[in-house]
């Protein structure tokens, strides 16, 4: 049976309680959102003794289904002070599904002021000062640990971002090749750090691994799954060949390519910043194009990308990352944004945040628009320290446009709106908008249907079927993001018929259980009015759900303005 | 026949309005929440071209009713992002009223990057671009302002903080000794720097003076009015021989005077900064220990305190700025906090935010408790030097909360709680939780019925009567608020029968008008009314009607908490 690990920093204890049953049938986002909406105050302070983080595999962690190996993440958030729930590859998922592990709450503040690990074994947590590894960078705390607990071992860590508390921090995840991904949004590594939690090891020894309850129809269901993400040209072909990075050529085509801190919506200098220019780069200097964020993926959107000469660089090198630092903050070279994005995964911190603050950093004149040496020196010797400029911007983009009054701060519920302009792909700025979860692509990727003909196709320009388009994939997202599967899964997902019931019987056949469609979209609705119902705890409004205010100015290429009325985007939630 | 005047920062124009008729009968407060509330919209970017920055004297400034000869300056507050109104003494509302000027509305942003002047004079203002004095501290322009035009020429103007657009900054007003009054609270100073404008000089030359309807009526009811405000024994000798600083030694026996960052209720050394020492040190040195902050104040609570030497350091040297340096930042040295009120005048920077910023500073670790040499060293090159330290810092107890994951952040809707532990002073919580303004004590000045036993007494232990005390003092407040009145006639008010009427008397007697007590409560009503509407439009609700958690720990000596539960605190908005 599986358990719920709990662990108590007030008092340094942890205990493994049964599943209360209105848990069971949850996992992933459904459960950390459940979880933290059950227990944690909506008022309170996110970085106080009240908040809670919480780990949950999904439903599908563990088994043998393509793309199941993704760990949710859920806490209040301290840079939205909404819900929040941030999802990660690497190792952890499988590990804590294969140990029986329903769910990891982290609940309390220490009375001392030291830092802490965390071990999770089979027969629960363990809990150790730790000093050694303090103030290191994450790298540098998976390298150590590997040394001492060998390679096999999960790890969870901040890095001096997280230590500080600053509000953009992530939660680093050692991948299969001991790099790192990362629960990134929303200030996760904040939330560890405010519990003083430098990193949590995982030593899966003697886990009992998942039973499926129907061995054959899984396996007969995963093939047809598995073919399914195959055979669709973005997650079969495109993802692999170029990454998410594939988009640059895309989104400037299209004119939603915020450039210049969402002055412009196509960047001079795309190509040098394209999938295709770096998928050539990391042929050439012999790195990887494909790559997997977890053992399991099949869609392998991740890469290697070495330096000039052949060295590795980073790895997990997202379009987000690159338009961010590349279009946004006009900076033309692929080098020093990969550079950058190593940077910032070894001080844990959050790189889409980092690269739309960098956007209102410019723009407040801490830095010239295209200096990428610039954005290097200030993440290690200003964010990576702590000073004080670097906790401004270590706090985001809303930090920066409050502390330099800056109005043009592209920020939702103060989380910065990524990669894809809301006037000139009208489908995602309802996302934006409405996210339980502040500016999130992820949330309800809308790029899909107006951009990539995935879904069918809705005009990125017109207002028309956005409303319904973003509400059915936040819908849809929910559900998937609770099943621990990979959001690009929805691809297939859209446009292939079978696919979407082979995920379902994937499910029943693991619980042996019999879930419907209608009952995974009611689950998906479920989980968005639950994180919804905390926000309004939080003080959380229609108001909220707005866009800023400068993007009624006119963007190039086709002069669109954000012209949805109030009463327009609060349709959203009639569902 | 009184007129608007408009500055339109975008076009650089200026106009002379008739007034509305709905806008007619209002002044100070009432007249600028009203203009806001019209012409911006709740939504906007308080730094935004489309905030407006609202002054208005109050119905009987330019009068020669006693301490009448306060002025409202109204926006969106950068700080709390609410409506806010901020009304300060000086030489400016006197001025406006003798003009005819009803309200000088401020509009738009500058296209270029320049600083400019406004000039007001009989016939309308006039822009100019301004150099010379950028950069430069309050003390300088006014200096340089006298210097040129006369020592009659009124002045409001922006320091370092407000060119900086700290949400801290306020406007410095001159008074009749070319010292400097405050609109302190909301950031006020941070609006005027958005619009980019250095200073306004205000030159009554030809101004046609206040018609008085029934001069002999007039007359007769100032002198009760008069009398009323000397024979009370706060407004005529308490305040006058103390200051506001009277209030240290009975906070601390109160048990209600907030130390250490709000960690206890005593200041064991509050007898080092109380107003008695104050008042015999300045005696001593040869400074005056009663002062009036504009021509026609007869309370004279202001004061000049000098150095050892005898020589000028601060007037308007208040309880709140006293103990937030004192008590709360544990610094017992009355000369250093007299030169951090100094220098904090001469910057820009709100003086109440600060003192309280410096308090979670010190929990922050930026500086050690008791630290005021340390204070001195960040006020002058830290916050007036703009570094991103000092912006941090220039951003109130809010910012530096989130800047460095602090969780005791005394604030209410971000703006910093002075002077008064709402868990020993019950009532006044009650205000800083509901006001419109964030924490302000000035919106409902429970500590008079709480503590001083002034209008009765309501216990300041107990929750019972508090939520009433808090809204009839509010409601009145917003009415006095309106008039020009500084906020200590309500001593009087409360407590001399004859008080209210004759102050009713004169707003009758300068207009010809037959208001009642009735008509006056319902003007407090209706502004409340009219900021509580812009502050919904902004997204605020009930929920941000709240006291910070950590009120919930109790506070020594009374171990009191905070216990109101969220209806007995929505029980306010009900009138």
């Amino acid at each position: 049976m599986d358990k719920i690990f709990r662990v108590n920093m007030t008092n340094l204890t942890a205990s493994v309680e049964d599943v209360p049953s209105k848990w069971a049938g949850l996992g992933g986002r459904a459960l950390t959102s459940t979880i933290v909406s059950d227990e944690v105050d909506p008022a309170c302070h996110a970085l106080g003794k009240n908040n809670k983080l919480v780990f949950a595999p999904g439903l599908l962690s563990g088994t043998a289904a393509a793309n199941s190996g993704r760990m949710s993440c859920g806490a209040k958030s301290p840079l939205t002070g909404t819900i929040k729930e941030s999802n990660a590859g690497g190792t952890t998922a499988q590990q804590f599904a294969r140990m029986g592990i329903k769910a990891l709450i982290i609940e309390g503040l220490p009375k001392e002021d030291k830092f802490y690990s965390l071990n999770v074994t089979v027969e629960g947590v363990t809990i150790s000062e730790e000093s050694e590894l303090i103030g290191k960078g994450n790298f540098a705390v998976i390298e150590a640990l590997d040394a001492k607990f060998g390679k096999k071992v999960g790890v969870m860590t901040i890095g001096q971002a997280g230590e500080a508390k600053m509000t953009a921090a992530n939660i680093s995840v050692k991948d299969p090749d001991s790099k790192i991904r990362s629960h990134g949004r929303g200030g996760m590594g904040a939330v560890m750090g405010s519990k003083k939690i430098k990193y949590i090891t995982i030593d899966a020894t003697g886990a009992p691994g998942v039973k499926i309850a129907d061995p054959e129809k899984f396996k007969a269901a995963s093939r047809v799954f598995s073919k399914a993400i195959l055979d669709h040209p973005v997650s079969g072909e495109g993802l692999a060949t170029y990454g998410t990075n594939v988009l640059v050529n895309i989104l400037n085509e299209a004119g939603g390519l915020p450039t210049r801190n969402f002055t412009y919506g196509q960047f001079d200098e795309h190509d040098k910043i394209s999938g295709e220019t770096m998928h050539d780069t990391i042929v050439e200097r012999g790195g990887k194009p494909k790559h997997g964020c977890h053992a399991g993926c099949i869609i392998q959107c991740s890469q290697v990308y070495n330096d000039k000469d052949g060295k590795y660089v980073t790895s997990g090198f997202e379009y987000e990352t690159i338009w961010g630092m590349g279009a946004d903050c006009c900076v033309n070279d692929l080098d020093q944004i990969a550079e950058a994005d190593s940077i910032m995964d070894d001080i844990g911190i959050d790189s889409i945040e980092t690269v739309v603050m960098f956007g209102v950093a410019m723009e407040a004149g801490i830095l010239p628009f295209g200096d990428g040496e610039g954005i290097l020196r200030l993440l290690r010797e200003e964010i990576g320290k702590a000073t004080p400029l670097g906790r401004i911007l270590g706090g985001g983009a809303g930090s920066v446009g409050r502390a330099y009054g800056v109005t043009r701060v592209p920020v939702v519920k103060n989380q910065g709106i990524p990669a894809y302009d809301p006037r000139s792909v009208k489908g995602i700025g309802i996302t934006y908008a409405t996210s339980t979860m502040g500016a999130d692509h992820t949330a309800g990727y809308t790029i899909a249907t107006n951009i990539l003909n995935v879904g069918g196709f809705v005009d990125p320009l017109k207002k028309e079927g956005q409303v319904e388009l973003s509400r059915n994939l936040q819908i849809a997202t929910a559900a998937i993001d609770s099943t621990g599967m990979c959001i690009f899964i929805a691809f297939p997902a859209l446009d292939i018929p079978e696919c979407l019931p082979a995920l379902i019987d994937m499910i029943n056949a693991r619980f042996g259980i019999e879930l419907t469609g209608d009952d995974v979209t009611n689950l998906g609705k479920s989980v968005l009015k639950t994180e919804r119902a905390f926000n309004i705890g939080a003080g959380f409004t229609n108001k909220d759900d707005r866009l800023p205010e400068f993007f009624s100015e006119p963007v190039a290429p086709h002069n669109a303005v954000w012209d949805f009325s109030d009463d327009e985007i609060d349709e959203f939630w009639n569902f």
